[in-house]
């Protein structure tokens, strides 16, 4: 058994070396190292009440209204792009998740799984950008975890966090409760994020202004609730794009939709590099949008509720719900015709979150 | 835009090729692919209520209670080992971290991080492993996400879990609870996860019999505190062993704690391969084992209720809490001398959970 003459209480003698340092196996065992580097760098940085009890878990106080919890991997590459990189967008991706049921986001925890050789300074940046999307958002991350694999076993930095948040009384959204008639809004401009992402990683010419739209969407969830409480379905277009979720949504409820192209908002950028490239915006991932379902009749109050918010200023109805047993999203194109958007078979463009 | 004449329904026409099957991007990328993975093999195997949902969030609730929330990467390898795989110890290691509040689990959730190439069949031992100590525990796993990363950038399967749980009326358990003249115990013998990881691992040729501890310890805790709610702190001794989780706890209390080392549970299977490999059993990772601390006078009734539950059988009180500024972790030898038992600086065995 381990025998030395050297305290506890000399542990952390010298900070962490973040300018020069790397992850190494040692920062995940267990000892002193890990211990260093949670007090020096995930704790210093996001430190919150909850965060600092220092437990294996966060003990927080009785909620009164239903729960929702979500989940979420982020494994994108680059870790570092225009609009934010895999902290600000492991925050954001899972708020939303959250707020997708119309719920207030409470807290959130992170599970770091990092590579061997990963600058310090490279997860510090991604440390930081994670606490200021939290303070941002005003959900602070409670509860951590960091696993170290050896080179070559990882790439860089994964992130899952987890959020729990509270549905507020009398609010009901969920997947399956699209009815035909409804109208389909979307809350901004769709591909940002995949293309900016594409982007940054082929170090193409086109797009290098574009930046990702990833952002916490709880508050303009908040204004569209309070606005029109009586949403059918919200749901974030990531992964997958907007072509994903509506066939998922229509899926769930066991309805169409048909959707007018020309509605829905495109950058240009993102209209050119699509077109250059053969790819289809509404199968690219978003990071700061949302899909809203409610009855015809709220559609106009809901569109101003959406436009209202700094998020939400582009939002359009982009169609409707339709009866149709075989679930599908038909798009009606600028010139008339109709078509069908069914979702991808394969893979677009991999580890986009 | 996607324009093709097949109709979304016809997705899972075939179904998933199991047998033969390998994760490939597609799996991760929102489409149709990812649909059916989650339908034929994640909502096959773990099927219940909450999950059936189908949201990007689970809806539960309200909770009475106080709550904790708990988080937990998973990277162990080998993925499979004697005693459990990575699916089964991603349950049991969660659940565990909320039971050490005192609280009862009450959901996890899930995040998969997937290298293509992962054979499908491993996929679902390990799905199938969730799903039976998920069971077992009678913690559902309600939300789930997945991702893919090529091949070369994970290393087969990575799981995190998430849980939360609910504290019952008053019972306060946390690291800083410590008070000089408290007993310590501990719930069985130590060294088992660890040391059958590393045979596994190294094909040694000792403890081919030995298994993971692996377990869910809620069950225990819950006889524990209802023979004696007044529990200060509880806590299992993962990575770091023993001598990580006591000068955890000794540095948040602020108290030192003198251990008696003959007390202390060993297998000799254990006890010979540390010998071997010049090992200290007392920084080796365990996965179904706690360590509890209590008032003094509480310690024969909270020893009697461990050894009453099946995983606590071996349970037996090592030593006692002491007044340290210096907030040192001594050990009494079998010869009666002393020496302090301080965390690794290093890594002894990396990947063991």
């Amino acid at each position: 058994m381990t025998n030395t003459k050297e305290s506890p209480q000399t542990h952390f003698r010298s900070r962490l070396d973040i300018p020069n340092g790397q992850v190494d196996l040692s920062h995940g065992g267990g000892g002193r190292a890990m211990a260093q580097l949670i007090e020096d760098l995930f704790r210093h940085h996001l430190d919150n009440p909850l965060l600092r009890q220092g437990n294996d878990q966060a003990l927080f106080g009785p909620v009164r209204g239903r729960l929702v919890m979500s989940t979420d991997g982020h494994v994108i590459s680059p870790l570092f792009f225009h609009g934010g990189n895999i902290g600000s967008l492991a925050v954001h991706g899972t708020i939303n998740d959250v707020a997708m049921a119309g719920a207030r986001p409470l807290y959130l925890a992170a599970g770091f799984i990092l590579e061997e050789g990963l600058p310090l300074a490279d997860l510090e940046r991604i440390v930081i950008a994670m606490a200021e999307a939290s303070r941002a958002a005003g959900v602070p991350i409670v509860t951590g975890d960091t696993k170290v694999v050896e080179r070559g076993k990882a790439d860089g930095c994964f992130i899952t966090t987890t959020g729990v948040g509270e549905v507020p009384e009398g609010i009901h959204i969920s997947g399956e409760l699209a009815a035909p008639g409804d109208a389909v809004l979307v809350s901004g401009s769709l591909g940002d994020h995949g293309i900016a992402i594409l982007s940054r990683r082929e170090n193409l010419g086109f797009g290098t202004d574009l930046q990702s739209d990833s952002a916490a969407l709880h508050g303009l969830v908040a204004d569209m609730i309070a606005a029109v409480p009586d949403i059918h379905c919200l749901r974030d277009p990531t992964r997958g794009g907007m072509a994903a979720t509506l066939n998922e949504l229509a899926a769930q409820s066991g309805v169409g939709m048909l959707i007018r192209e020309a509605a829905i908002p495109l950058k240009p950028e993102v209209r050119g590099a699509c077109e250059l490239l053969g790819l289809d915006p509404l199968h690219i991932a978003n990071e700061g949008k949302l899909i809203a379902i409610c009855p015809a009749e709220r559609a106009a109050t809901l569109l101003a509720a959406m436009r209202a918010h700094p998020l939400g200023q582009e939002s359009a109805i982009i169609g409707e719900v339709t009866q149709d047993p075989q679930r599908l999203i038909e798009l009606e194109t600028p010139f008339g015709g109709r078509r069908l958007l069914d979702w991808l078979s394969g893979e677009q463009l991999p580890r986009i979150c």
